[in-house]
């Protein structure tokens, strides 16, 4: 059936997200995207996170990483959703080459909050290059980055 | 003489950098910066900044923030320089208004190594807006990454 | 009554892009924005417009021109919504202060077309910076290229 | 030999950007490109370039133009400079595939100047990508703007 094959994709590349990559792991991600078509994840602010302590906010290389992340992770999605033989070994080999060409953030507002949340869509889908738009919300829902990336997906 | 009050604002920032900003700790930026012109900064892999281990990489999280960090002590630099009363509480109450607007970073090849370099140059030097452009260097001196920032330093 | 003041602050700035800015009129450029709070502008194509004639597309800096004007013009527009003083002298004044510190664009698809629309609006409209994020449509409603601009508006 | 083959190929991409390149020709660039390292364009100002006739400054829509085209003419020099048969059928071909993802422009001076110079040089140079950056200087040799571009050339 179409979607559990589905859900098995999108099971190796959280999985793969979880278990491989130590700077994801580090700014503790949580993958929750839904479907093919966005990226969607999670993550509390720790001490180290912090730009500067007298406000408490995210640093900015904090939020660039995450946006990069999601933007990265919905490149990953798409790439694998018209796989052929999705099996694991094809799953891993489609997604080790998608690499960040360049991306551009834009501040919007001090990173204030316990919790945060980063969604990523694609803009457009091709063969060789992928783009991407990515949000950074905190717990009160305020827009605090947009960021726009180009991935190298063939 | 105005040498000396010149390495007392540098030494202002760069105590500022180290003391107060964590996740700039948690890089583990050392600040050798040489003049108000220019901003340099050296730091080592630790594991948690890898992408993937299979390739042992820089996470590109880790090198947009080193390039945002490096454009931002540029600015901080120059909005520095022609302070009239470069005390203490003048150069704090500076520094602390210098904001990333917006960054674009370029990922030209994979971050391999053990020490990198990040320098930064201010092409912009506003009373309200500077333009900085920065690169990361590795170990061989392959220019692993490059950025452009625009930085609120009013 | 406010209303007519709105009015009549947009209408200072749609006889100054028309009458006063010559490359924005030989991009064609026609205003429709309703209201402070987004911007709105159609074009036709030309002769001149022309990327490659084999295809008939738009060229890419055609694209970026009007997408940074439709940035800028967003800019303007929030510029003058809380002016205190809102007669022709002032709003003049501040719409020059207006200049794009920098800006991104993204071509997403062909610009195949007769007829575009450019749409924008502003992410952040601080007093110093505004960052606008930009749309072209082609008659098909396909979105064939983004934008995210930050302008300077103090 | 090697020279005259590199001459022929550069003719031929000069002769399409001349003769077949409306939006091109509209901006009035002449190439100057003495190898394949790097592009070298320049212009003149023209009455429609004009963004505010007040101050007589280029349009930052003309600026990020001749920017775009200095950065894909750079990419097409690298595109063709290893091809293996090189007649202008070939050539074209590989030219044709040219084609910007996205860039980004810094405006850090006005445009004021009779006479304008574009430079781009290519920082890295893939089988599938391109990344450029971009200078506009005046006839005082004054940095106008810079600009990075990713260009897609497989």
């Amino acid at each position: 059936m179409n979607k559990d094959i589905n859900k098995n994709e999108i099971r190796v590349i959280v999985d793969d997200f979880n278990a491989n990559r130590p700077f994801n792991r580090a700014l503790g991600l949580v993958i929750k995207s839904p479907d093919f078509e966005s990226s969607f994840m999670t993550f509390h602010i720790k001490d180290e996170f912090v730009g500067n302590p007298i406000y408490g906010n995210l640093h900015g290389g904090v939020i660039s990483s995450v946006l990069d992340v999601a933007g990265g992770h919905a490149a990953c999605l798409s790439a694998v959703k018209n796989i052929k033989e999705p099996i694991r070994e094809k799953i891993m080999e489609k997604i080790a080459k998608v690499n960040t060409i360049d991306i551009r953030v834009d501040y919007l507002r001090p990173g204030i909050g316990n919790f945060f949340e980063v969604k990523g869509r694609l803009l457009r889908a091709g063969s060789k290059v992928a783009v991407a738009r990515m949000e950074l919300f905190n717990d009160e829902n305020s827009l605090i980055a947009v960021g726009t990336g180009s991935y190298l997906i063939g």
